[in-house]
């Protein structure tokens, strides 16, 4: 992608690239097929979590998010020339599992709201919701269980298997480290970046390797999906991490600065503790070590940023990943319209307002 | 097994059937390798929770369980004329899950210490032991790979995760009925049968039947090591609860009536619930209100399950599920080893006293 591409797309960022619904209908016909079957009253609580239903179960007009995991693994199998099909169950696992890592995140950070509605734990405490979220990651192993039915061959079934339990364990163990990181001052930027290539990267990455092993049994394009999906996943963080800060609150329904108000490890933070210098070091580590931040603090923590360069700095870095994922797939070959999705998708991650 | 066999073994209670020793000391091997070959962080956490580490990581005397489930996985196997090699891999994930169920367990039960030791939570916090109870859910996952490492083949290792995924769903939304009939006076003695049998029950069963799979290809004896797992899952768990209110303090770790102190569901307030009439009714309801009970509610409740004959009926019935689990392998043709290490397996379950 050349930048001049990326410029003359700017005034579209918001616009979400035509395979989020070219294959939304199905992802979400399958997810909801997957646990409205069941009756047995746990599936409530998730039903909620899902966005599909108020606290009562009642249905309501669906609050869910924009299923970037799983319309990227039917888009890796569909790309490759595999029959999508093939890649609902993995598809349906890897939402799942994010939604299950939603509702565990959201008890460790105390919030209260998701999609505008209180979360699990607000509703149901945090007992039912530790087991909820648990469930629900046992529900995504038991989609899996569908890929035979699917006609999918064992062997494949099982690299599938172990390529999400891997990545699975990659995302937790990248909470772990994000915990790990907490009120720290010394986290350099490549821990940072290792961090989040697995809390967030893992199942963006596998979501792109699934589907292409779902697709075809062609080692060398499976290997360049999972590479760049392995982009993507930096694009999508850092990007994240800008919106965090400097994001417009009436795009993303969050507060100017909110990630810094809230504290949040994020590449921002990180950048400017690496690189303030004098005043502008003993400032930010005063603000971070107070229990809670005022505006002014906020406001603060912005100026130095600015003085910094720390917003181009990571969108500067966003797009070098932005680059690298296209790079990953050039020597694959696939359709015209195949390439010109990849270069929608990867254009969205990094200038999304949302 | 008869009742003569019964009470001639009253009397060696607490000796751990030989085959704990027999089986001990591989799957204690192969937890302890699948652990300790991984550096990273989160682990110092997980080898704390299993018993080997202390909190900064130092090998200490191991304070670990019986590893019950594993135990039968291998018995099971062996029994049937398997190679216990092939069994290890469900072995190690079943302790590994029995092990995140109890991290999980002590948070929500804010229970502070487990076999004499601060629990995970308290040593590192509520949000890192959830994040590392759910890495050591995924170690449980990983160790199935190593099934087919054992010459399993795939469709016996499809076959053992899916039991495997199955009973790990029952046992937490065993989990979430628990916490759904807490604070609850309306409790069935089905419907809490019916719960420990997700709860507790499902694992114990899985081991048995993934053993059982592992070893021999006849379906026949694998439904009955299947269904000798659930009469057995009943009477572990009601000889768990009589040992809760009536066991010996000194043999416990725990004071008279703890269960009751601790307003825990078990058995015998499940029963005492539904029989207790009149005065001892209200009594019972009143005391179940209480935010914190007194030495005189616990000793009230005692006297009101002695009236009733709670013990003696808890135990009858675990009694029961002890002969019909030894029913369940009568038609499997056994070696007479095997046949007496089930006896002495089965008896041990219903007399043990901790």
């Amino acid at each position: 992608m050349t930048r001049t591409a990326l410029e003359t797309t700017t005034g579209t960022a918001a616009l979400l690239p035509q395979m989020f619904t070219r294959y939304g209908a199905d992802v979400n016909g399958a997810l909801k097929s997957s646990l409205s079957s069941e009756h047995n009253f746990v599936y409530d609580t998730l039903r909620y979590a899902m966005g599909w239903t108020d606290s009562k179960g009642n249905a309501v007009a669906a609050s869910t998010g924009k299923a970037l995991r799983p319309i990227l693994c039917l888009f890796a199998c569909d790309a490759v020339g595999g029959s999508i099909n093939k890649a609902i169950p993995a598809a349906m696992a890897l939402e799942f599992i994010h939604n299950f890592s939603l509702i565990h995140d959201d008890i460790q950070d105390k919030d209260q709201t998701r999609r505008g509605r209180p979360t699990l734990w607000v509703v149901w405490g945090e007992s039912k919701a530790i087991v909820a979220g648990n469930v629900l990651r046992v529900v995504a192993d038991m989609s899996l269980e569908q890929l035979v039915q699917q006609d999918v061959v064992v062997p494949d079934a099982l690299t599938v298997i172990e390529i999400l339990t891997e990545a699975y364990l990659q995302m937790i163990e990248g909470q772990y480290l994000d915990l790990e990181f907490e009120s720290r001052f010394d986290i350099e930027l490549d821990d940072y970046l290792g961090m989040i290539s697995r809390k967030t990267g893992a199942l963006i990455r596998c979501a792109l390797e699934m589907g292409a092993v779902l697709g075809t049994p062609d080692k060398r394009t499976v290997a360049a999906f999972r590479e760049f999906g392995r982009s993507l996943g930096f694009v999508f963080q850092i990007r994240d991490d800008v919106l965090g800060v400097w994001g417009e609150p009436e795009k993303t329904g969050k507060p100017v600065g909110a990630d810094i108000r809230r504290k949040k490890n994020s590449f921002p933070v990180v950048h400017a503790m690496n690189y303030a210098k004098g005043t502008d070091a003993r400032r930010l580590q005063e603000v971070y070590r107070k229990e809670v931040l005022e505006d002014s603090d906020v406001s603060d923590i912005l100026t130095v940023m600015e003085r910094l360069g720390t917003q181009k700095q990571a969108q500067g870095l966003a797009e070098e990943h932005c680059e690298g994922a296209l790079r990953s797939l050039e020597s694959v070959e696939l359709s015209p319209e195949a390439r010109s999705d990849i270069e929608s998708l990867a254009e969205f991650l990094l200038i999304r307002d949302h």
